[in-house]
């Protein structure tokens, strides 16, 4: 083959190239393996033609299945993976730069793990089931009660803080049939042993620095802020009996979804007074924090810690994300104090994430009270977020090399051009069938391959291949230990 | 401070720095905002004290949970996840230098897609269950069919071969309480739409190639290769329904677990002749292949197969790491020619890895006749193997920074700092409480950070921080905007 100068003909190189191995038919390889029997076997006495017959495999009936996966859950092919790939790096690598550390837990857990009496969504949601021994498991719908429990297990054999993260898929069973989601992925953040709001502004400025990386601005989308104590302060005021808190909590974080007739006939139903109802109504409206003040006092932790973390949010430097909105309570009855959701500013997603400070967890599990706060992020309303906003990279499968023997006979030497540019940290596609070069351009240009790496039998005799840049079109021999 | 010279005098500068922050107590960080309740709540007309009674979250009753993750299950503390992640990350590695796209599946899928009548024991120890709807699903055994069914489902979309891989877990449920576990991590790699052996020769030399960026060689571990074409031509001899091939290897697989009048009993139960089972005795002690050629014949598919795959590794430059062992029969019913597994060579382990060809199943899948092939790969048998010939890496938690504020007042700054270091790919832990110098130092030994920036009054009104390289000991006082 004519080495061409540097630039330009590359169609006329490429006709060529065609033209010149042409007659390489698209011939499947082991098919010059594949001879006639011609003497039977040797194992028996009353031998039958080894050739006849059905092939292996053939006994397995044909039984057609369900091509898509389980209602409410998803393949990821390739190109879904790359995606699902690039945003938990991005999560991991936005926890590295906060100094956490990865840890997983099993996706099926005890029932007993996730059952509070709360009337949380998530708990009534719960995708249980009973296992063949007859005990009560779950596919776990979020992550922290693992963690918790990994924490109890882990005593005094760790030292506090701990900063732990996990990317984990997460479960839940609807009976609707609205074709939401069974499963998502989560990425979790949790700083266990810390009890000042400085562990919530690392938080909620770890998830600002994910929202940067992603391309995301403060106009985009920020974070309410409020704190358990407001909702606290306000039952103490009215009496109320401190067992009810997570369950208030969770009637009235439906406010916004659910008419306010239906939230006042819930928390009547488990003896809440309508002037209390009427207070807690009062609070939840509440969008500054003076107004907090006003209403609660200066004096109580709700106030002090908002104001920290304010103050702490100004420093470092993201108070344009976050503003206090009292009606932010969260749906799960184990928060105590901060509460946080993240949140598109043109208001058409669901929350994005959520979080807040769950001290008394470990407690209610039988731990060491130690106080800790986190937050789950979703894959979902990211993605789509990104999407509305056009954010989304082009991620596309690409290889370095792509290496095609030009001969059947090659199929062992180009093994080993592979081989050596492998070990040199190129990726390789190796060609395993005999193919049209004119299939293999095309294949070429499907996977992204930087350049052709042609090995025929003239050039390998010689000891060299053939070297296509396929960006610059430039083409050489090269002896294979010139490869780089 | 004094800023000491370069070498040398840590202890004494680190007693000095002792000395000097001694004043500074253990103070818990929100107790600074937190004060007496001064005035009673202003939204109820009969007031109570804000501050009294209990605290949010102390309505939840203790529920004393199991502390271990479910039986046969994993727990993933960071220790394990570093070393899980370093594992995947080699699997992946070697995958892009295959130039393999990742894929995955839900680790629940109906049921049908794993029931299969050959009596293999992976069908046996399904983790199946009915869901809340009335459908039978089960935690995937293996990720095979889920992959067939992915391919089947993307028809004509996707441009042949494909080359995929995935890493999931998969989940078994045994009666027995040996202790075994119930679920395991698993690499595949798949090749979709290449019928020839250069499939299974490249597939294999990857596994090599991840055994070698292991540490290991070919004389701690090996292959034994063979093909259910060599069953199916003795089969064939004794003119065996084809309908039974399945069923007849997945008997024999045990071969080496269960004495012979086990298996005798059971293939005579399904009407193979003691002849036969002779036959296939004799033809399963074979560990060569002029013998098998001796045998069979030297023009059947078998040891064409065979003989064509030996001179690929031979190219490919691994023919040291596989021999010919017709016992090696794998416990799938699908496999349909070439089958493998990897081995430790001191006979320690179960199978490292193993796959084969899987021709038939997307065809009895209801799919395209497409010829593919695979392995699995496990993240168990390889730790101990590593773990037994001291491969395993020493890994720890490492940070860049730990950024301390000296002072209350300056977490905010030390925050700043933490944040500009971030901005320029630092890995920064940030002291969120009130500690001592002497825990922070302990603190950074623990996380092994390479630096120490501490935030002190004198040095922030100078736009200043105190930087200490805790290797080579050397302080200096730095500017925030030269930090790097």
């Amino acid at each position: 083959m004519r080495v061409p100068r540097r630039g330009g003909k590359y169609e006329e190189d490429r006709r060529e190239a065609v033209e010149i191995f042409k007659e390489v038919e698209c011939v499947v390889f082991e098919q010059d393996t594949k001879k006639e029997v011609g003497r039977s076997c040797a194992l028996s006495a009353s031998p039958h033609a080894a050739g006849a017959g059905p092939g292996p495999g053939e006994n397995q009936t044909t039984a057609i299945i369900d091509v898509n996966p389980p209602r409410g859950t998803r393949d990821f092919p390739p190109d879904d993976m790359r995606l699902r790939t690039w945003l938990f790096h991005n999560f991991r690598e936005v926890a590295r730069l906060f100094a956490f550390e990865e840890v997983d837990f099993p996706v099926l857990e005890s029932e007993a793990l996730f059952i509070r009496k709360a009337g949380e969504e998530i708990t009534e949601q719960l995708y249980s089931f009973e296992d063949k021994g007859g005990r009560r498991v779950a596919l776990r719908p979020e992550l922290t009660p693992s963690l918790a429990r990994l924490v109890i297990q882990k005593g005094k054999s760790v030292s506090l803080p701990l900063k732990w993260f996990a990317i984990g898929q997460c479960w839940r069973y609807e009976r609707t049939t609205r074709g939401r989601r069974r499963e998502h992925y989560q990425w979790n953040m949790d700083i266990i042993g810390v009890p000042g709001v400085a562990a919530e502004a690392e938080l909620i400025f770890s998830i600002v620095t994910l929202f940067k990386r992603l391309g995301l601005t403060a106009s985009d989308v920020g974070f309410k802020v409020s704190s358990r104590k407001v909702l606290q302060a306000v039952l103490q005021c009215y009496s109320i009996p401190e067992n009810l808190f997570g369950e208030v909590c969770v009637i009235i974080d439906k406010m916004e979804k659910v008419p306010l007739s239906e939230i006042e006939k819930k928390l009547t139903s488990i003896g809440i007074s309508l002037e209390a109802i009427k207070g807690l109504v009062q609070v939840l409206s509440l969008k500054s924090l003076p107004q907090l003040e006003e209403l609660l006092g200066a004096a109580g932790d709700a106030v002090a810690d908002l104001k920290q973390l304010f103050i702490l949010a100004e420093q470092y430097g993201y108070s344009q994300w976050i503003h206090f909105d009292a009606s932010v309570v969260r749906g799960l009855a184990y928060y105590t104090g901060i509460v946080f959701e993240g949140f598109d500013r043109q208001g058409n997603l669901r929350a994005i994430c959520g979080g807040g400070r769950y001290d008394k967890l470990l407690s209610t599990f039988g731990g060491d009270d130690i106080p800790a706060c986190g937050f789950g992020f979703g894959d979902a309303v990211i993605i789509e977020l990104l999407k509305d906003k056009g954010l989304l990279p082009m991620l596309t499968h690409t290889v370095d090399d792509i290496v095609f023997p030009l001969d059947l006979e090659l199929q062992g030497p180009a093994a080993m051009v592979a081989s050596t540019l492998r070990q040199k940290g190129r990726s390789v596609e190796l060609v395993l069938e005999n193919k049209r070069l004119k299939w293999v351009f095309k294949h070429a240009e499907r996977i992204n391959a930087s350049r052709l790496i042609l090995v025929g039998d003239s050039e390998w005799q010689r000891g060299m291949v053939r070297v296509k840049n396929l960006s610059t079109r430039e083409e050489q021999d090269l002896k294979v230990d010139e490869l780089e």
